[in-house]
């Protein structure tokens, strides 16, 4: 048996004591979004800093602004001679939404066998906490089969990731000289398929929006009022509409300014993933709306979007409320690639919004910080490393791809840290991630920290 | 003292007791929309029952398959040969919304000087039980006066009228030998101003439809697919959007079929009252668009529209959710003018929704009983003897108005008792009915109280 064999079977052995536990993680509703989950947020760092400390990690809870981060270094005698690697995850969950519509309750995990496979249902199981527990676990069996960490380690553990990270850029700042390393993984991103792992090399920016029509009177009796009063459904409605042009360009002034042509040769090597992509054919894409000229997945990777996330005014029901509602609020989204700023794209938005604004009615706009897009270097010495460690636990070419998603992160990182980022993780676009009855299973977390054991022992190799 | 004038003195001797009577009314949360409400309407309808059986009245309280009705009979040897009068009012009160709109709380009214008027806050406050107790409290003073009541009286108050009248077809229908009369007054409209009454000889049809447009998928993370899927909130937008054309118009195919036009005469009258229209000057129509080529009078009362009166998809907040909602839904009523059938109106609109439904989409369609508009004919014996009784106790003359609102009922006495209703009421379009901080005041109480004394004395004199 070879040193790495000794780790993958230490891996092997401690499977069901790993899953008890990550069961146990994802009992604590540890919602960032919303304050009155504040308290279990708190509970799930402090479980998080137990079990990092019962690792022989110096583990804390750092207060912030928002919500803890929990940070843990290995001690310098407790470590092999290596590159200083960075591990990053999240552990707060999104909001749960309508519990009606959770078949599974969001917080009471339990192995379940469907589909050939032990799931577990549970907000938070594969957006992040099964992610954040595939690493801790490779670290775990490395030390524990011998002797020592791969290297000097960090563990950061972020509390508001769902709630848009507000705290993290002062943390960052703040930590600087302690979050120093060689490289930084990122494991909060998703597979090419049920067996292929995959690099996500590129990332989109990110803008939330909420606005807010308020008309000149608070709600009014439709029959009395409707036919000569203004009804912010309705203007929201027509600005919402005008969002997007016949061909599903996005039709705000200005908004594709900066934005490059996808280079001919992603487009070519894209254009070969979209046949048999796993994220696509596991759901139903009718009826939407992709812009003219590209294909779904240069649509998700590498072009620019607005999405309506929600939409709020008036009667709510039960029972029907004849009501002229005195405003109306939706909440929006914008992805954004390479060459786009977000302080542009909101400002754009914000006047593209308050010129369909009529006279007598107004506009509110709250919007959190927002998020450039970001690419990794082709060249970066740690990703060939990490893609072939990857290979070699799933047996599969590991796919380099892009995300519609966004890791604000990976910008923070380097912007302050002037480290570059490798974006990894075990997600499946049908685990029903931020959806109800968001699941994982337990083949696939085994086989994630399998491949971390991998990823250790290349990268380990890269220094030799 | 004239009788009359005895029975006027009464009224005014009466107004602390009635109006202490009337805050108690107001204090039961009778909300008829909201199942969790039943107890309170019900405890409305004992209180109501009690009141007029202590008046002298047979009073009873008829379950339905919905909310109970309270329904009346002055004994055969307790009134004055006279026409039969049945008296409509309703009990239940609509949904409180937020609470938070509220400064004063909904349920627990006390007078409060404003504005040279003791005013009380309350949901239900003008829109109705401030209505119904007028007649109540001049048939009182009428009786404990003259000993006995001014002919054969007939009360039925509704507790379902803001539900939408589910039951009230077959209760009207199961009670028709019991209901007949010579005339119905539906007590539940509005003023002319605050010095000017009016009796609304025109009201217009109601259709309300709840409709859900649903994409292929569950929630899904707007991220990784905002860019290629179905997103029901833009469908939904863009559906809502296309609802009217640029001149204002309904856009649903063949929406105006039968409607005629308005004819000249009244155009000509509806816009001389269009100057100085308390309901125009104390609501701030900017940013409203009304149809090209009508006056706002002619819209609200001539013109048949659509009006969107509530829409809820995905995220609702607090905190931000990356999500393409499943769904999206949004609540819409019509108003109909004469030449319009309901139930074809509802099936246009339907048709129109779903040829905008994207493939492998679907929508869902949800609507309650729709009502015709009616128009009360100018040679009812009764309309001049009221409205004369109007002028007598304002000191201006009485408004013929139209109204943009509905009064089903109206409909099913013409269809089921072959009678005609005079629609008659003491509202005012900023009491802020069907809206947060809902007010009526003291003085147009006793005025409408005394309103129909002098009328029940027009009536009693038409006879003689």
């Amino acid at each position: 048996m070879t040193a790495i064999e000794g780790v993958l079977a230490n891996v092997d052995a401690n499977l069901d004591t790993a899953i008890r536990k990550l069961l146990a993680l994802l009992a604590i509703p540890s919602i960032s979004g919303d304050p009155a989950y504040a308290g279990s947020v708190a509970a799930a760092a402090g479980w998080l800093q137990g079990e990092l400390s019962g690792l022989g990690f110096d583990a804390r809870i750092v207060p912030t602004a928002g919500l803890p981060v929990v940070l843990a270094h290995s001690r310098p005698d407790m470590h092999e001679e290596g590159p200083g690697l960075l591990f990053y995850g999240h552990y707060d969950v999104q909001p749960v939404g309508n519990l009606e519509d959770w078949t599974h309750p969001p917080f009471e995990p339990s192995l379940i066998m469907e589909d050939g496979l032990r799931r577990f249902y549970a907000r938070g199981s594969s957006d992040s906490k099964s992610q954040l527990w595939t690493f801790i676990e490779a670290l775990r069996a490395w030390k524990e089969t011998r002797g020592a960490f791969p290297g000097k380690i960090t563990i950061l553990l972020e509390g508001e990731e769902e709630a848009g990270s507000a705290s993290l850029p002062a943390f960052i700042r703040d930590h600087r000289d302690e979050l120093q390393c060689d490289v930084a993984f990122i494991c909060d991103s998703d597979m090419w398929s049920p067996t292929q792992a995959a690099l996500t090399t590129q990332l989109k920016g990110l803008v939330h929006e909420k606005v807010t029509i308020f008309g000149p009177n608070p709600d009014l009796h439709s029959g009395f009022f409707g036919a000569v009063a203004a009804n912010p459904i309705r203007i929201l409605s027509n600005i919402l509409s005008s969002l997007h042009d016949a061909t599903g360009k996005v039709a705000i002034d200005g908004f594709y300014d900066g934005v490059p042509d996808i280079p001919e040769t992603l487009r070519c090597q894209w254009q070969s993933l979209c046949e048999g992509a796993h994220m696509l054919e596991s759901t139903d894409l009718r009826g939407g709306s992709i812009e003219a000229g590209y294909s779904p997945l240069e649509a998700i990777w590498g072009r620019p979007t607005v999405d309506m996330n929600g939409i709020t005014a008036g009667n709510q029901g039960p029972g029907e409320r004849s009501v002229l509602p005195g405003s109306a609020t939706a909440r929006l989204s914008f992805r954004l690639v390479n060459g786009q700023d977000p302080e542009t794209v909101r400002e754009k938005f914000r006047t593209f919004v308050r010129r369909q604004v009529p006279d007598g009615c107004r506009v509110e706009f709250e919007g959190a910080n927002g998020s450039r897009a970001l690419v990794t270097r082709p060249e970066n010495p740690f990703l060939q490393a990490v893609s072939d460690g990857l290979e070699a636990e799933w047996q599969t070419p590991t796919v380099h791809k892009g995300s519609g998603g966004s890791v604000p992160l990976a910008e923070m990182f380097s912007d302050v840290l002037s480290v570059e980022c490798i974006i990894i993780g075990f997600i499946l676009s049908d685990d029903a991630i931020h959806g109800p009855d968001e699941h994982y299973d337990v083949e696939r977390f085994h086989k994630g920290a399998r491949s971390w054991v991998r990823i250790l022992d290349r990268i380990a190799g890269l220094k030799t």
